[in-house]
């Protein structure tokens, strides 16, 4: 396993037919998640596209995550939190700002990316909506109301995806304190 | 007040401190629509920066559509309608072909948009999740299942938006048959 340190980020290259291990070794940790065509980084996760064709937006095992052209990219095929977000952004300089007024702002999940990618030729304006595994965003169905609570993944919880296309993966260890519990801890991850 | 006739699309200019009107003159039609920033179209409208800042998916009267950048772009002023949708992306060609396997496979409000807003320099890839207008997609809470309903929109609803910037704003009559009701109508506008 590799280890992405508390609030950081790396990227890879991911190809077809390979699996994509996220794993939690400590619990209530946060892992953002986006995805590219690693031959047109155009081509990106997309969370609307994969609302439309799975029809739902709480994915688990046996969904797909879907591009903006409608391609399949990724294919869960081990899940055993079984609760993660499709729904939020990766947290940045400016949801910093706007949550937590009284802390240091930090470059967040989004910096982190932005730094990752760049090599790959992936401009900042170019990540996408994340998806977000282990994050814990309940809604009500009723009001639409939603709420950012403690991940309720335990130690050693793992997200195994497969890869349907070759990808360039942007992965982190998330940085807001809400999504995590309050405390910021590492994410294993391994290629296979 | 300008017509978009069924299953077609436009594309106009929204100075900032101007409102749009997207009224449904018949009732239970969706339109579409996307923003941009028109100093620059990399700022994109964004689901996920809004449900972060707003902290509901559904979206109305008083609530704020963001980019992501983490700008306001557009603010709702007027809502009769309160019933709309930021989940789902654009219908096209892949979403007849999946979605309606028997019936004619059309461009969509994914394609009259890529059509309208080529002349500002927008690709197709840059299209993101829109804002669906009278679309009515409820949420199961608890198991996160969405379904697209027939919209509750009633001929004369509307929705009022003020813009917080200037912007290229995309916006159609829907071209799908469930998010419609089944029958295509057309959506009236006025920049005011």
């Amino acid at each position: 396993m590799n280890r992405i340190e508390p609030r950081s980020g790396v990227a890879l290259k991911l190809a077809k037919g390979q699996k994509l291990t996220v794993c939690d070794p400590m619990g209530q940790q946060v892992s953002d998640l986006v995805a590219y065509n690693a031959d047109d980084v155009r081509e990106v996760i997309s969370n609307g596209r994969t609302f439309d064709y799975e029809e739902t937006i709480q994915l688990g095992w046996g969904n797909r995550l879907w591009s903006n052209r409608s391609n399949p990219m990724l294919t869960i095929v081990t899940d055993t939190a079984q609760r993660h977000d499709f729904l939020l952004t990766p947290c940045c300089e400016e949801t910093f700002r706007h949550f937590y007024p009284d802390k240091p702002v930090h470059r967040g999940c989004f910096g982190n990316l932005a730094e990752a990618l760049e090599p790959y030729g992936i401009e900042p304006e170019s990540i996408p909506t994340a998806f977000n595994i282990f994050m814990n965003v309940p809604v009500d169905g009723k009001s639409g109301l939603l709420a950012v609570k403690p991940p309720t993944s335990k130690p050693g919880d793992k997200l195994e995806l497969r890869a349907e296309m070759d990808l360039v993966i942007g992965l982190t260890a998330c940085s807001a304190y809400d999504s995590n519990g309050g405390s910021f801890k590492p994410i294993d991850y391994e290629v296979s």
